[in-house]
């Protein structure tokens, strides 16, 4: 009879020992958790926060009660490891409900020690106003100090905890802050994504900062319980300060240990989740993995790589074949009424990387546009200058998960656009279009990639803003008279065949710019300009996409209601 | 300058005429339409009918004159060709506004004459009552009729079409019948998924007949228009008598013209949509095309597929490398609160094509089950002996569309269920679970193709309950008392180990088939009676899908309420 340990009872933990018992009928396995729940819903604790999730016991998906029943586990509660004895193949274990420690042998071990939220070195950190998310206790204690009257909250870090945090406290009715050392929200996305959601956010009224970081947590002599200092030297009063600047891998057991580790302290796992440890394997947030793209080293704290991994070293412990894959990030935050997802690498991680890519920007309709209730989609779509697929990004309304899970497919695939381009997806008015988003993405980068269409990004407006081209804004009158660049000249596409040589004579042989609201009909007028012998190129993304990249650049407005295409 | 004429101004032929356009800006390109509408929205048409679009306009995406101010085509509507002189490259046209009959040269000519709806020539089909949507006017007719007053509709054909027809008429208030010949309800899928869409179609009041068909429309005495009488005797009034029955390639040109035609009488084409003649190219519902995994030729009228190879037939014009790939014929209805969606060939096909598959069943929730709203998704997914995905099918009140486009995109790319496991899907608790159903389907596909997992069959339940195995439902004893298969006994799989003698004395020798309701606990109770070495068997999909699969099986109903899990 094989005897298994796991030390971590949630997500990979988890898996790998329902998966073990399911394999194994006669195995001995013991899962010791070092706190008070397992297999507890760790991405649902922001919604139990916010009122949506409202019974706390919707979280509790197991019990060491029901694990037994079903699946015979020897579940242990409160049970901390203390130390692996490799030599022994042992683990010290600590309970803390009786006080007592003692020794659990073991055939395998099975790793999952997870992530811990990091708390920056500052002053005031340890006050009682300042936590983490990240256990059912801490969700408690956020709830009590809502109940007890708590109306103001600073959260520091707009990642998803921090993110899907302000919600919860806004659906509270609190006043919220959100404090971010990067330029931007939600760094896992790139910039001009990221703005519609910090658009959101501020819609919601949620206090948004950017680009600068907490400095200190201060005794405050007015009402409020403390005041949150700023890098920038401003406070702002709060009454809950929630730390959502990210996690690390909690690897203390596996570093004393004497295990592999990566410079980043993350334990290093074969694909079959093997530690640098024959009999001791790994799983969850607590690893190093592989980007899929880039093949960079890294740790992705992520639910569902975790889940996969615990059942890929439950595989390898009964000796079967099986092997996790190199980790993509696919992610989804909703925020307020709009969704935020990735998948791959960003833009910004892919220049880091030095990988030469192409963006394109599109804002399809999430269905049919005739269809009633039509949302756009901001799509980004990053490819290589041989056509691979290396990413996309999504933000909208509507219809965000079902584009970047396709795309998520596509990336795993090792498509290229002409695969995205054949892409054969459901459709009916209410559900897409004939031509998917999708395919619509894939459709512009062809067109890039054989030269058909020339883009221009919005990050190199500025060099177009001093006159040596000829800005051409291809839109209505309506649309250009709302907001268009200085000194762009409004052409509508549709005159733009009878008013040629107008044109011509404007752009005096300045290479023409040409820019729309959404990309389309910038690259009809590209076609056209292009059987002139016009040097032209088409606004990447058009003034939707300018507006979110440049928010800086500050647009003429003649008169602001007028929008009429 | 090259001479292109279009013949047929709707999706794959108003998508070849624009990116002809767009590929070249002085190439002269006529479309000529027979109908009095171009590149309308064919598929909003059923949402036009039901009020759900209420303004007409909205259906026409373009006219003549937009289409010749942003793309200079000529759009000629209400003009018919009559026939094509491939030697002469000139069409003969009857330009119906004027009653003039004139030849329009061409350098290349496109096809994209489309289908249409079959009407089986039998008594009374011609009354003014029997009607067909497949126009802009065929739904104002309908629009008319219910306008007048008309308040009772038989549809004849569950299709797509017809279920969409239903739900407009049902929306509109009318009393609705639907008549179809199949022995179930959207025959795009397999019959345990269709089952469950017959159950939606009643549940909001539809008299639904299978597996009989249309024999007369006859007058009445009586205040309706006209009765339907069906080949079973019986006779349904009616107002309006919608035909949904299918479409046949409209290819009466083509086969005058000589071109080669499929035995279906289908135009037979290359991948870049060239016809036998090498001037002619042809695309959209006139065109056979060949099943992504059977490799069958077949006909395939669907938006998607048309409008991408309206675009491909553009590029081969222009001389541009491009290919339209196999169709696998994804397609998605929606029916009042339900989704149904499939890609690739049901069972069924694969059956009568001789390939050999395995078919999972399976009822994940669309998202967390801890988050609020979770809503099943029905799945069934095929996958062949070697492990490779062939097709899936989902029907539910959400996620549908994600699920089927995943797996559309999967089966694209060549993917085993290996793959579907390690599938890296966005995961937050409103959009998903950290397991997807994606990945859960595959983890059960892993476990039948390496023997983890044997199940058995709702189609072999016939066999099993002569006594010659033991039924052993391992569900709740509340489920069990809601309903069970005659002669199941109930233990529940949380008392299987410490009961697993008093069930082996009830097998006493003979194999164990194990019920719960959607397949997981009794994939539990398998392992365990397995590891007693018990010969055993885990129901596919459980109780759940054995309703829909089998609803002539007469379940033991102990207490209707009793439901309690």
């Amino acid at each position: 009879m094989k005897r298994i340990v796991v030390v971590g009872g949630v997500a990979g933990g988890m898996s790998a020992a329902a998966r073990l018992r399911r394999l194994d009928e006669s195995a001995s396995i013991v899962v010791l958790e070092k706190g008070g729940d397992v297999s507890f819903a760790n991405c649902g604790l922001p919604y139990h926060v916010g009122d949506e999730i409202v019974q706390r016991s919707k979280l509790l998906l197991h019990t060491p009660e029901t694990l037994k029943s079903s699946l015979d586990l020897d579940v242990r509660t409160h049970h901390e490891v203390l130390s692996i004895d490799r030599g022994a193949r042992t683990v010290e274990v600590r309970d803390h409900s009786r006080a007592r420690t003692y020794t659990e042998p073991y055939d395998a071990l099975v790793l999952a020690t997870g992530a811990e939220p990091v708390v920056p070195p500052l002053p005031g950190v340890d006050r009682p106003e300042v936590r983490t998310l990240r256990t059912v206790p801490d969700a408690d204690a956020l709830r009590s100090m809502l109940d007890e009257g708590a109306s103001r909250a600073v959260v520091i870090g707009a990642g998803f905890i921090g993110l899907e945090t302000v919600e919860a406290f806004r659906h509270r009715g609190l006043d919220v802050a959100l404090v971010e050392l990067a330029p931007q929200v939600l760094p896992a996305i790139d910039a001009e994504m990221a703005k519609l959601v910090e658009d959101e956010l501020r819609a919601h009224a949620v206090d948004v900062r950017t680009g600068v970081g907490l400095a200190a947590i201060e005794d405050t002599a007015t009402s409020h319980a403390v005041d949150v200092v700023l890098s920038d030297g401003s406070r702002l009063p709060a009454d809950i300060v929630l730390l959502g600047v990210g996690v690390r891998p909690a690897t203390r057991l596996a570093r004393e240990a004497g295990l592999e580790l990566s410079p980043a302290g993350a334990v290093v796992v074969t694909p079959q989740q093997l530690t640098s440890d024959p009999r001791i394997w790994a799983v969850g947030d607590a690893i190093q993995v592989h980007d899929f793209v880039t093949g960079a080293p890294g740790v992705v704290p992520l639910a569902g790589p975790a889940n996969r991994q615990g059942r890929v070293a439950a595989d390898a412990i009964m000796g079967r074949e099986n092997a996790s894959r190199p980790v993509m990030g696919t992610a989804i935050v909703r925020v307020f009424g709009l969704t935020a997802a990735v998948t791959g690498p960003t833009s910004r991680r892919l220049t880091a990387a030095g990988v030469e890519h192409h963006v394109v920007h599109l804002q399809p309709n999430d269905h049919a546009s005739y269809y009633p209730g039509a949302e756009k989609v901001h799509l980004a779509v990053l490819f290589s200058p041989d056509g691979k697929l290396l990413g996309a990004q999504a933000v909208g309304r509507s219809g965000v998960d079902k584009r970047i899970d396709v795309l998520a497919t596509a990336l795993r695939a090792g498509f290229d656009v002409d695969d995205l381009a054949e892409l054969e997806l459901a459709y009916a008015p209410p559900f897409g279009s004939a031509k998917d988003p999708v395919n619509m993405a894939a459709f512009i980068a062809q067109n890039v990639l054989d030269g058909t269409l020339a883009l221009w990004s919005a990050h190199d407006v500025d060099s177009f803003l001093d006159g040596s081209v000829l800005l051409l804004d291809v839109r209505s009158r309506g649309e250009y008279r709302r907001d268009h660049l200085p000194g762009a000249v409004n052409v509508p596409h549709t005159e733009l065949r009878e008013r040629i040589d107008e044109v011509l004579e404007l752009a005096d042989g300045r290479p023409v710019r040409a820019v729309c609201e959404s990309g389309f009909r910038s690259y009809l007028a590209h076609r056209i300009l292009g059987a002139h012998g016009v040097d032209s190129a088409s606004l990447d993304g058009g003034m939707s996409t300018l507006r979110a990249a440049r928010p800086d650049v500050a647009l003429v407005v003649e008169s602001p209601q007028a929008v009429t295409p």
